[in-house]
């Protein structure tokens, strides 16, 4: 039986330049649809998952462009909400060689930081649901979205559903009057496996650590129900050669993957999303280590594949791990 | 001595669908960068004037690629503001036969609309200019930006500069409070030709006059500076042929141009634009009549030209005008 | 409550020069996925319908993108069924003007003709469906589409579902050893709606009359179970500009719908089986002769659409039978 | 037995705009190559002759590319040379509507104009052939250019082969120091299809007539091997829209084709290459008549095809002339 | 005098993916023509060689685009026959990184594999012909293709002329009921010159020995007419980055040629018979070092160029194997 | 205050083959504008100084559009003269790997190598500048071209600014008459910062030393102006893969910049001026040392954007220099 997995979270549409022209000497962009949790969502669907993704769209010809693209990767879009709004934007200036790329925002106001999510019937969302994953990013849109996700948190944990959190702290958002701390701690307590950095740990849970492993244990120690703590580590020799590798803390020691590395990348974004989605999977279907290299071989093949979300199957990547067909050509 | 021209209004990056695709089927978009007001200055630019438009930009890529397409075709950006905020934006999908093009706006809280205009030195900006234009667009949009055109219509009219105002009357913006009726007319005051239809004269005027030449009528009464009335009359058979013919009333009579036929049409947008360029452009420098043949072909040409702004010569207006060298291969 | 249809059929990857190009200039194609069958799903899936398309692809990446490209625009794949096999190709060069446009198809031992469907459960796909639409495509594969498609038949029939046949003769299809004549009666007798053309009757039904309406009352004599028959009449004045009409007879007479000018043709592929799509939604929820006119306009936008499935909302086709919008800027 | 035709001429690159954007808007160039006669080889390459192209290219990687380019459509590149110089290039500004297309020449100094043939054996060249084709484009390069034109139809008479001269005053070029008159007339006498209309008989044969019946009846006076003079009258109603009709003086009367209506035009460079290319197959398989009514078909064909050269083949012709087909969608 | 090459083989239109997309992203596909044995034509004729293709296409416009193709880049197709039947085609998901990438095969009832031959006149076809090529897909696909291969090699035999084999084993040809020791060992005997690795001496020889040399020098004692066994090494460290090196057994001693470090690979494609068109040019003009060398160095070239086939020159090979030039920037 | 640099010299269109391919694969060419001084003028614009270019342009759309390009990006056009001639063009064809990249130019006869400059009021184009910078290129023209450079440096030198100098011997240019040891010494001795290799001091100015500080040193005897003299030295790995270092010799020392590893290359060229205008922003900004960190930090990014110009800006190069946000995803 294939698990099932809900994701909550805003979706934005990535507008790149292309071959690696700056902004300035753009005539066009290239589209695909995005968000932190949504690729997950995609990925896990590759999986063979089941993959439900809770958003809320704009009620107009953006929205349902977006819907449908979750939905060709197969994405189950029947709990999405079209309301009044925007869609989030986000602009991308990808780059080459020493040339840092560029994001540039535009997702205020989208119809999901609006979304209360009062129609939502999370006894039915939920039902049958074996994973539930969200990020701190939702909670630093708004306070509707914050609310939205202690809800969201409360209802899986009424199902007994494990909660995958990535914390994800970004400054430049959390601009509607409340910071982190008022507001993570609570829904992280509802959280049983973390994405998280030192940054993350300091932002969103006021923890100090020189050691990661020293953090781990300080927060599960304040967070007694976390199991998993996990971080990617990245080294950017250039915007076309990073190494990569994963981490994760399982309550006892840290374990670390393989490291790749990547020289000739094709898209970095969503690296991060591609990993927990393999590490949701690797948890539900193997051991700690294998789960852990599962994860960080994922990741890997996210930065061969265009767009936000990794396509990659579970035969890919499993083939990656044994070090198998690298790079062949398969006839 | 060229003509010096100035306009003030919001630009936005327009991205719009290829090859008639539904937002639904787009994987990319074309972009280019327009407004109102900009499209004006972009065609009396081609057509030698000198052409300087003021605006506020956020001080991000997106605005310095605005900026940098702006100059491309002849418009002086030197008044242009860098400043907090988003830059504003509107995706079409272009059609054909019958369908209908859809254009959705996403412009709301562009830089612009916080634009308070302290900076700029109006005394400076309308140094040894002969025209400045304005639209209802602007207004629309916040109280600063209502007062910012009221602040540059009192300096233009310290300078006896002549004003041409597009009433333009758009529902779906004026979302800040005020109507139109509390805000245009104080505007149109300052304002000697005005583009405006019969919605434009009862929203923005309140005057409702079933023949348009009664509104005329009626609008110099209350508004006595005007001397010039104008709008264009488009016949749409389907989104890929229309038929148009400009209306001028001059205090007098409405005169009107030559009906052109346009099947296989390119691009629409900015039409109405391309039409008042083409008038400001006849105003200063040929009789009624032919300021406003001058005025319509200019729009014709326009609808075979992609993007927003009409890109035509006086020297291939004149050609249309003369009924000379239609649709033919020059070598 | 959503009406429910259930088509079945094989769906090929379309790939079409572009820019008028011929076949020997093209060093690319663009690529869509389309049937008679499937696009009659998509287009009811964009009426608001659910879709549920059956059919089976290879079990290799080309199937599984086909599949994509169908849930992104909304139909059910839940019955679709992976083996061994090719997938179906067809080759399209567009056209203008007077020259015609060229398909080369490639669609022989496809997946869908050697799918016996053993393993569906007719009584699962069939639960709640209102209507159940086939082609005369699908038993001029082979033998095991001929059977297919009566299983489905029976199973219909036991539901009391509404059955819609397209004659669609073509004659270098059945190429597996029977004709026309000894498989298409005994599938016509489970159809009430017809798709037909004086070639369908004398080919498929055995049915010569110079009139149409005689023929269709031949028609009903021979298989009783017939409630309308209809066709589209299409003027080809070139392959940029056609016209269009379509014709229903209701058991008591001929209707006529409104006459379209289509010149400015984006592509005509699927524009028999938008009226098609339009008429089963249309004999859904209107009388005929609004049926018709709905089916009629609807097939009118898919000309205005590329791709073979028609894209069209129910709003937009009610539109265009009220004469508004026409080819207007919607903002 | 397939007819054997030569055509000696320059070939240029071809750099249009795409999607009918201005020459500014730009930011990239189609290419192809072609040149008059160049055409009229390649058509005739399609209609099943053996077309042999003389020319002289440069001995670079644009030089090679061109030849390659003629190859892929079937002409016989044996005889073209390959020396210092340059490739000539045109730059072309597709239009739609009223507006007019822009052609920039940059052909000056190309290896062609400084072609002295030399090396040709051109007994080796016409061995076998049935039709030599040139135009007034060659004679009007370079003195060199002439005298090649001069040396190829002494040859050509010299074997009894049928030349036609497709006169084509473009006023310019000549710009190495004769006028037309001191050159064209010498090699007219050598011509017995000539391509002319009346620029041509005042600029080329100092024939200044008011009917054209009188001018071909004074230009076969003059140059008594004249068989047959052709034009075309094209009617420019807009860029995307013409009206064609093509005229054969057969030295006994005017001939009129068929006049074909030719909106939605694709591209309409090289309509009169096609023409000629239809009169050369014409008069070579059908009588008079017919060759006529086959070139004007063919060339409307071109119309509807991207390109210099028309890649229609004889039966399309064919089919066209009979009313068949027309804009149809042939499966 | 430029040597002649007769090639034989079943040539495909291959549809690649963009920008590195996997198939279920692709919304178009780049289209080029190749196949084992037309790639090693259209890279001898690039090295100035008298190439002649041999093989069957269908007669529609997709045989006829790939015989356009193959005469553009310099391959004499006076012997292809148009026939009934379909084009093979083959699917390219083009991949970087660890991602391996991925052909989906579509070639079964290709017009070739049902090419008998009967109308081909062998001694014209060889008629001064210095080499024949053939490789092991021929025979793998059909009886009347294994057949078609004998009738050439005793053909070539009789004109003594040097012949050589791709091997090439693929376990998922074969399909017709044959296996490949039944057909190829009759073959081979004909052959001087073979590309053969440890899987294609076992398969197809029924050789198998753990040691290159030995396998080589078993081959001869089994096949006594060859005169070299080649082969190329490749190091697959991603999609993005190969190291190649080749050997060749010339009856002596296996010769080893410099190792290629390959990052940022364009296009793998084609990398063996870049190698082989390599060492046939070689074998006809160098001593056997040099011969290796050079068919190394143009193996390397290949990859740097999108499609099939090599494009490099003899030149631009030998510049390479001089270590000058590389990856210079030529004014 | 922004500092003002004018530069002088011609402007090319750019004509790019796409995706590697050679010119005989290519149908469409990417075009930019550029030249070595105009890309000077460019990077500098992006560093926030005043940009004044000079040149002549033809007075065709073309010279229209190469002029918008150079005003898009921030250059001061004022002072361009339109006349008579054709546009400078070359063609690239880019490539990857171990294959060199190639550039046919087809620059002879361009509007600017006949403009005499006559109509400049040089102290109006020099009025309030602080550098003044030329290059080898523009006396290799012709005369005029040799001529309008000595007026300006003339012109330069009354107001005291300083000049640099990029020697850049060509062989294939110089072909009017002149040899460079006629034209060049005269120049050199107007100008303080010479960038020159040993083929530049053998060819333009009799300089032959072993020893690179040697030859700066002569120089300096021979020319005693001369303050800086600089180079940059690129290692060519590949086409993808250069390594690049900067030296200065500021007539103490020579001072060497950090070697720069640049693999996954975009665009190499333009990466010398990309260089002299980072050094010229170094040397009005920094001390010597950082200058030249500056200019190679500047021509390392260059190689990361496509097309001739460096669109880094300050902050970046700087970011570069610093190490930090190596190839970062900036959000």
């Amino acid at each position: 039986m294939n698990k099932k997995i809900v994701t909550l979270g805003d979706v934005m549409m990535r507008l790149s330049t292309k071959n690696k022209e700056r902004f300035s000497q753009a005539s066009g962009f290239d589209i695909v649809y995005g968000g932190a949790e949504a690729n997950v969502a995609i990925s896990l669907a590759q999986f063979g998952c089941e993959s439900i993704h809770v958003t809320a769209f704009p009620s107009n010809d953006l929205g349902y462009a977006a819907t449908a693209y979750l939905r060709k990767f197969g994405v189950n879009t029947d709990f999405i909400q079209f309301q009044e709004g925007r869609l989030g934007l986000y602009f991308l200036e990808d780059s080459a060689m020493q040339r840092a790329s560029k994001i540039v925002y535009d997702r205020y106001d989208s119809a999901f930081a609006a979304f209360d999510g009062k129609l939502l019937d999370w006894d039915m969302v939920f039902d049958g649901v074996d994973w539930f994953h969200w990020t701190g990013i939702t909670p630093a849109l708004s306070q509707k979205a914050a609310d939205l996700t202690l809800d969201a948190l409360k209802a899986a944990q009424d199902k007994g559903i494990i909660v995958s959190a990535d914390i994800n702290y970004r400054r430049n958002l959390w601009q509607y009057g409340k910071g982190p701390l008022e507001v993570m701690p609570e829904l992280i307590r509802y959280s049983h496996v973390l994405v998280a950095g030192s940054s993350d740990f300091e932002n969103c849970m006021d923890i100090v650590e020189d050691d990661y492993e020293d953090a781990c244990r300080q927060a599960q120690k304040d967070f007694p129900q976390i199991k998993y703590i996990t971080k990617t580590k990245r080294e950017s020799i250039s915007a076309s050669h990073n190494k990569l590798r994963g981490h994760l803390w399982n309550g006892k020691e840290i374990l670390k993957s393989t490291t790749y590395d990547m020289p000739n990348i094709v898209d970095r974004i969503g690296g991060g999303d591609a990993f927990l989605a393999g590490l949701v999977y690797g948890l539900l279907h193997y051991d700690d280590q294998t789960a852990l290299e599962f994860a960080t071989a994922a990741s890997v093949l996210k930065h061969s594949i265009p767009g936000d979300a990794n396509l990659a199957s579970v035969d890919e990547v499993l083939t990656l791990m044994k070090g198998e067909n690298v790079g062949k050509l398969l006839r």
